[in-house]
């Protein structure tokens, strides 16, 4: 059994039509999974559905607690790009014995063209087979969690220069 | 690095428009690979375009040949779902010392709602991390060649009854 | 109120992956109306769900008869682009005082790529405001019905030559 | 021969990856005519780009004399929804002898559940056809330019109230 936690990000964005914006409305990931023909035993829990630019101190103990408290030890956990290293570095600090894998994506899955299922299919793959730790899991790679940057000019994950 | 071999099967069936019928084109793993946004090496190579289901032994035989030469020791295969299982087994006894993945599709990638991205994903993962052996990853599941069959009604792989 | 006859063709062909193979399923008309935010009045009823290549005289018949018999004065039929000229014929002779627009699609509106919403989208348009008659609306143009053929190289509508 | 003029809109908002926010490049109408398959001969010009809250009286003045001044006389705008009407009056007052017609998106065009394919053929098929005269050609309908609103509550464009 996987334990998957959606925070929002990229990942879960929508387009607002009323109003002409980019929105949260739910998640997406059932429907992923559904696509994926998935037959992972996942249980999905959102704890928040945000940007992870907007996402503070609070919210990210939320996620830590969460993923220390659960009774899985096989964790992916869906997050927006930008601060997405931030919340491994605390998940590392504040988890041990379990494999948590930080993913998302560059595009919203709702707007066609997204390396959203890519990513999920990568991450799912990834959490059942790594040793515990932390890692994230983007553009096919994993990086353990504190040997990896986003690259803010190019959006790819790659290893501190 | 990992290589990629390309045999054919739902994966890269198109729709011939001027026929209305389906049929085998160019592969779409480089396109693919890019809407991931895919950063892992890789050496893609179509070894055949085909039907699993038209699969000669001699077909086989240039998959085995094809992966036990390349210098790579972690190779993905993709391949149709309705022999699979096969190709796998001509692999394990023809194969040794590397990480060897298949997989596939149930709908193809160019009719939109495919699960061949998510599926692809899966197996660029798994291949990076499993130990050697030969393997078939399906529905974000990996299965050893000889713990798995396809399920005919269904359409999933699943461990044997 | 418009009235929309589904007869089948490349328009609402699906994928069949349990068997690999097209199909016919349900027709995808009001999906189709719905992402296009349509809001013409519409009364959709199905008569066959068949390649137009299978088309018979009995068929054509059937299309005849309910074009005829039907309250509405402006109707949109979807068929197979193959044999849509002599439907379109079949029409002409046996339905008078009426604006029939039949359309089609080269791509299945289910792959993803399909030219199906912007055909339906024109012929919706069409029969709104040509005047009685029957014609033909695919790639933007519109011809009455005696005076297209479809060039079976390219694909494409056009004038007799 | 029909003239297209862009000025932005819903219709041609992409998203851009590296900022995560909503954004205009190039229009997508080439692409959009080539799935439509539409063999319609057409000229394209691009006036602007921009959301249509944002436009001025200085930027309707620039479509009025584009308008006024093409050598065609079917002309299509493609327009965002927020202010469409206030456009088309500006037409209606500005431009005799041709039939323009406006048309728009709810959803971006990029973005995959797109009404602007629909919403494309709707309003290359209406000016071909409509006598001379400023439309609104949205939800597979068209109305004169002095007949239509906006309805911001549900996105539709219907007859005044």
């Amino acid at each position: 059994m996987v334990r998957i936690f959606v925070t929002g990000g990229t990942f879960d964005k929508t387009y607002d039509e009323i109003h002409g914006r980019l929105a949260f409305a739910d998640t997406h990931l059932p429907e992923m999974l559904a696509l994926g023909r998935s037959r992972v035993q996942v249980s999905i829990r959102t704890l928040m559905m945000i940007d992870s630019l907007d996402m503070t101190d609070a919210d990210r103990d939320v996620i830590v607690r969460n993923c220390a408290q659960c009774a899985e030890s096989k964790i992916v956990v869906t997050h927006g790009t930008d601060t997405m290293v931030e919340t491994a570095r605390a998940l590392a600090h504040g988890v041990t014995g379990k494999t948590i894998v930080l993913t998302g994506a560059m595009i919203p899955y709702a707007f066609g063209s997204s390396d959203g299922l890519f990513n999920l299919g990568s991450a799912l793959s990834f959490v059942q087979v790594l040793p515990h730790g932390v890692y994230i899991a983007m553009n096919g790679q994993h990086f353990p969690w504190d040997r990896v940057r986003k690259n803010r000019d190019s959006g790819i994950f790659e290893p501190p220069g």
